[in-house]
């Protein structure tokens, strides 16, 4: 008999070879398997991500799942447990007990990533690890008008890197919004897709600030997705300003449909 | 011939074995100092900071002076060479060409300290490096109260730990203040003191939670400074909280004299 539970989870992605598990490299995966067989005095527990994050890329809602075996405990007693023996740089916020239906990965209904730009001149120190840095002038309202074109189903192969292994680039993407943070001198990037393809976040975010520093013209978004060509954006905005904000397992709340006009 | 430059600096503490230059160490002082010799091509420069910062302790606003050899360079330009060239856990935010009669330690007005507490149950992973952690129930009634009693000048003995140099440990507390972020779920701890001993902000904040906590009266603190005896507060807050805020050459501004009443 095993229990399987959904945790969410947070972490600092800037000490972690990303979240899948590697041999001989920190990752997410490793460390949470590790934890969970203190736990289980050694029987192995298999972690599934709702994604995989890459090396650097942080998470505040990460959501996983796994199958305890022995005897269940109560969601409280297992954030404890856990949180007790992790390594300061992740952190379990939530737990249930699901039906065994439930698959962390195949039952989503979408995510929300967040990417932070800062536009000081130089890195602040306490920033570094945490966003991603453009000290030039930048369009905000460019930005957001260019991303409105991101919104709907669309195949978005222009914004998958190589390396990816999925073969249908067709999502839907429900929610953008491009926003000056005037005290913290940021852009914060926001998206909501059904899923992201491999680096499309920091690829659309690379290409938006082309577009706000008028490198490449507002209206260029329908033409580079219909190229289904990746040589059409060839930056990528770099893994510290990325977040995974939240996985969606209910249906995308109205508010964050912008695609239904 | 050398030019005497004052420069405000900040700095992300966790990775360097606090400020002073140690042998074999990586301090602030000594990556500074390093970087200046890039400039001179090896011709070594002092480094003179407004104090000390222990291990792990972050600069939002340290100052600095040094005795720039050979050809004077504009302040910007000095801003700029200087952080093309550091590691990005440093950061100079201002510079002014001074007299030489201008002495980082010894024209200092007062310092202002800040101390963040998290108050989550579990450690934020984002937050690891930059608080301290205090998972109780505190009352910040009792706290901003208590801290009223370390107003104007007193002799603070019984806040400074062993290991200083200092003999006459009489201080002027300008101003104090303890507030509660309730978006962040932290306390904020302020002091703006003529000076500071060796780890008094981090014993002052402990006991200021103590205080908090009901570990220890309100009305406790005239009593410590009277007894003029450091086991009456056997508790330090850590290093990961305190950020050296701000320095001030001017007199103190009217508004931080909470002294005067």
């Amino acid at each position: 008999m095993t229990t399987r539970y959904k945790m969410t989870v947070a972490y600092d992605g800037h000490l972690f070879h990303g979240f899948q598990y590697q041999p001989h490299q920190r990752t997410v995966q490793g460390t949470i398997e590790t934890a969970l067989s203190k736990m289980t005095k050694g029987k192995a527990v298999i972690v599934e991500g709702s994604g995989r994050t890459d090396a650097g890329v942080h998470a505040l809602g990460q959501v996983i799942h796994f199958d305890y075996p022995g005897k269940q405990i109560s969601p409280e007693r297992m954030i404890c447990a856990l949180n007790s023996i992790m390594p300061l740089d992740i952190i379990f916020k939530k737990c249930e007990v699901v039906d065994e239906k439930f698959h962390v990965r195949y039952s989503a209904k979408g995510k929300w990533y967040r990417y932070r730009i800062s536009l000081d001149r130089f890195v602040d120190p306490f920033k570094r690890f945490y966003t991603g840095h453009y000290p030039y002038p930048v369009n905000i309202e460019k930005m957001k008008k260019a991303a409105t074109d991101l919104l709907g189903t669309h195949d978005f192969t222009s914004f998958a890197a190589s390396g990816g292994q999925i073969r249908n680039k067709v999502r839907t993407m429900y929610y953008v919004n491009v926003a000056k943070n005037e005290q913290s001198n940021e852009i914060i990037f926001d998206f909501i897709c059904s899923g992201f393809l491999y680096n499309m976040v920091r690829i659309l975010v690379a290409m938006l600030l082309e577009i706000g520093r008028g490198k490449r013209p507002v209206n260029d978004i329908p033409r580079v997705i219909s190229a289904k060509d990746r040589e059409q954006v060839r930056e990528t905005a770099p893994a510290s300003g990325l977040f995974l904000y939240h996985v969606f397992y209910e249906n995308i709340p109205e508010k964050y449909r912008l695609d239904r006009d």
